[in-house]
């Protein structure tokens, strides 16, 4: 069956139905004006909850029947143990087992380790996935075998989706390193510890029922309760939940490669260049290889200039850690940690902050946290002369990465894209990006090894870094030197006209569509 | 014009509206069902709010105005600084400047220091008080002046009525002690530093607009976000707003009077003849001087038998930190800060936890913490032979006091009432209470001066105790030496048929009403 598609703002085809729901092509920026009202859970009574707290009932399967789970629901699960999770397959094993059929899994990210999933999806348990795809589910439905269109949001379009009604929750599992007998509950201790539990917020307020599955049942009240025990209604002990090694890197590394290195080294002197290192300001960078490294060597500038950060935004992992027990940081507002010192530091420190997409992300909101960041550095698969970029999809348009919260944070005063020019040999740089995920007005700097690109849109940042020394060209002379050295731009990937997955935009338009391969 | 009333099933005479809205008559404790589904406040979007995260505005005034105000509409207040609050009469003076007429008051409670607020009322800038009124605002209900009927509900029922869409709050003020300009805020911090923020929390999430009014602008991220900026629509600096004496007190004081000392022990040794007081048993008490005396008998007891508490609810003062740094707790879960001491250990020990009255005490929801109390001191006004309390109304009929958390507080495991049998000189058991606000069921012991009267329905509690020692009495013997010493039954109030005040139950239906006196 051929998609209805439309045009939109940005000149994408768009599906403008979704699974048989509307979809509203993306506007622009700012321009959707959400109407009405946030989406409203049944009104619950204490009535009907035991007068004790003790809501554990004996196992997965009882949960999920006493919840009610019947054909064509949505059940949710977080992604907080990444490629360590072991509770999302165990749910899908036992709807599986009690003949459910046609369900919508609805996970804040999918890993590897859910290749299982398959499975599910082939014999109809599961009808489709809504969610960030990473590696053989985003494969899986490249190749267009999945029955329903996924959709890819960002955590804080995940969160606007529920918040908004957009996303219906039946049932919600939270898979939890420490729970109480009421389901209070949170990621700073037990055994399989992940850090927060943020991205499980929206579902446990939102969901008609809230399952809590722990490996670590402690006597009330499990705090800091980052989950409420107040929207959870039944609590299962289980076996392990959580692979701790894969959960957290006991180390995550610093880029060894020249490149990377002379790249991160390249941001952190634009950083400085543009005047954004000052006093009480505040960075956000991921936990790849060159965002680390950054990070250090924004480090080094700031203790050699006494500067010191007013927060820092993490994913958090030692390096992060060491910088706020130094003293260069007031806080790190946290989202995830990726290692066990972030762990340890949310756990003990007051000043290392548990955030969630609701106050860090969440579009639909009075102001979130993404866009008073002074700066941002993120990762792209391909970024466009128009600089806008691709995170989700790579040259050769297959569906193998989520958006995690990039869409979210490119609304930071400054945003910027450390990327190498070509991967195997493919150029980074292209004249139009294979799948639109963040629009190009709000990507401000491109760095690379061969020079540093800044949208004309920031003429501020051009004046202030005119005269650093920094090897600063326009990204069109960079695009063309790529393509010298790598024989030309990459091929175009050959797509069915069939849409495989849609890309939600932060307000819940469509801002692309990522197609089946041929 | 009379009230059109039905008979609930407390036996009480109730009215079926309230101000022109129905109203549903008391089913019974666990009877009433609620249907439907919570408040939905509006969706909003980030593009509508200054994307640096600086919402202050200029005074209070324009706040108000830029949040719309205007005839008619709901404006809500919290009560965390009780006596010493700066900003409510400032809010109607605000609004009477203004021109705007018929405005509902919907605080958490109100106290002497609004009695400016009768000016507002006589004048009809304000049309009528939601909440409870202690001391002249509720005198003034209680004579018949106010245009619109008062409806006083516990602090869980405050929630419940706000997320349930029973109250639309159009503008809610938050006085807040510490806030960034992007409106996170808390009471930990600041020279008006009240503790926490709780009873806003509802106002924060269901209100139309959002209103932060600090004396302490920090810069973002000010933490602990007690009430989320992601709520507020902006923030006004201002002069002091709250008067730190009158905040809290210095120091809250145990009783002196030897009768009041003996109902406390004799508390404190029937807790210990039930078998409550076990290691990881919970309690709460007041911060009135015998709940205090209470509590130190109760510590003192703990330390001879080397019992520790799970958790202790505060209200909290200098004795439950005390009983938290001793060891005695493992954790207080506070809603509200009554001295200094309480309000440092809120702000520094992360075992002293900040609650709301969603998770404490709000009866739709799934399970609060009120029922997981071992057992709860509580005062009353009144009781009557058939265990039913009031906690709002003097036998002479006035309504000076608000309900605060004490019919949430009745679902604790065990719930006792130690009260002297007469205060100057009139009966306080009775027949029949002038104002049912808790029902016997839920009410297990009374503790007198001259006995121990246990509820025929706790039979467990009769049984556990009845080799202890204590002084068991039936209630019927205990009205009848009372009658006998102040010389008979005290007489009723003269009432006209007209209510001035409905009374509500924790799941929002009428559980009685206050008429105007004669």
């Amino acid at each position: 069956m051929k998609d209805k598609l439309v045009r939109n703002a940005a000149g994408r085809e768009v599906v403008t139905e979704i699974n048989g729901n509307p979809a509203v092509p993306y506007l622009g920026v700012g321009k959707f004006k959400p109407e009405g009202r946030k989406a409203a859970p049944p009104i619950p009574t204490c009535a009907d909850y035991p007068a004790d707290g003790n809501k554990v009932l004996s196992d997965l399967k009882t949960a999920l029947e006493k919840a009610g789970l019947r054909d064509g629901m949505t059940i949710s699960t977080h992604h907080h143990f990444r490629n360590g999770d072991l509770v999302a397959n165990r749910i899908f094993d036992a709807a599986a087992e009690l003949g459910v059929k046609d369900l919508r899994w609805f996970p804040s990210a999918s890993f590897p380790c859910h290749e299982p999933m398959i499975r599910h999806l082939d014999s109809g348990v599961i009808h489709h996935i809504e969610g960030s795809m990473n590696g053989p589910l985003g494969d899986y439905a490249s190749s267009g075998k999945m029955r329903g269109l996924g959709v890819l949001r960002s955590h804080g379009g995940r969160y606007q989706a529920v918040q908004d009604g957009e996303v219906h929750i039946d049932i919600a599992v939270i898979a939890a390193p420490t729970s109480d007998p009421f389901g209070n509950c949170n990621g700073v201790n037990g055994p399989s510890a992940c850090g927060g539990l943020g991205f499980a917020l929206a579902d446990s307020q939102y969901a008609d029922k809230v399952i809590v599955v722990t490996d670590n049942l402690v006597p009330f009240p499990c705090v800091p309760w980052q989950i409420m025990g107040n929207n959870v209604d039944s609590v299962v002990v289980t076996e392990k939940i959580g692979d701790p090694e894969k959960i957290v890197s006991g180390t995550t590394n610093i880029t060894k490669s020249p490149d990377r290195l002379l790249i991160a080294e390249l941001t952190a002197r634009f950083v400085e260049a543009a005047g954004i290192l000052q006093d009480g300001f505040s960075f956000q960078a991921g936990a790849g290889g060159t965002a680390l490294s950054f990070a250090l060597f924004l480090r080094d500038m700031m203790r050699a200039k006494n500067i010191k950060a007013r927060f820092v935004r993490g994913g958090s992992t030692q390096y992060l850690v060491d910088m706020l027990n130094e003293g260069l940081t007031d806080y790190i507002l946290d989202g995830q940690t990726f290692d066990l010192a972030g762990v340890r530091s949310m756990r003990d420190n007051p000043h290392h902050i548990h955030t969630n997409p609701f106050v860090s992300y969440n579009y639909h909101n009075k102001g979130n946290i993404a866009s008073m960041v002074d700066v941002v550095v993120l990762g792209a698969t391909e970024v466009d002369v128009h600089f806008n970029a691709n995170v989700v999809t790579h040259s050769d348009g297959r569906l193998l990465h989520g958006i995690g919260g990039w869409q979210n944070c490119l609304f930071s005063k400054c945003t910027i894209l450390p990327i190498p020019t070509f991967r195997d040999r493919i150029p980074v740089i292209v004249d139009e990006v294979t799948t639109l995920c963040g629009p190009g007005e709000l990507i401000d700097v491109i760095v690379t090894e061969r020079g540093i690109a800044i949208n004309p849109l920031r003429q501020d940042l051009i004046d202030r870094t005119k005269n650093s020394g920094l090897p600063i060209r326009s990204i069109e002379a960079l695009k063309d030197e790529i393509e010298s050295i790598c024989g030309g731009a990459p091929d175009k990937p050959r797509f069915r006209d069939n849409a495989i997955a849609a890309i939600k935009w932060v307000d819940g338009t469509v801002i692309d569509i990522v197609r089946q391969l041929e």
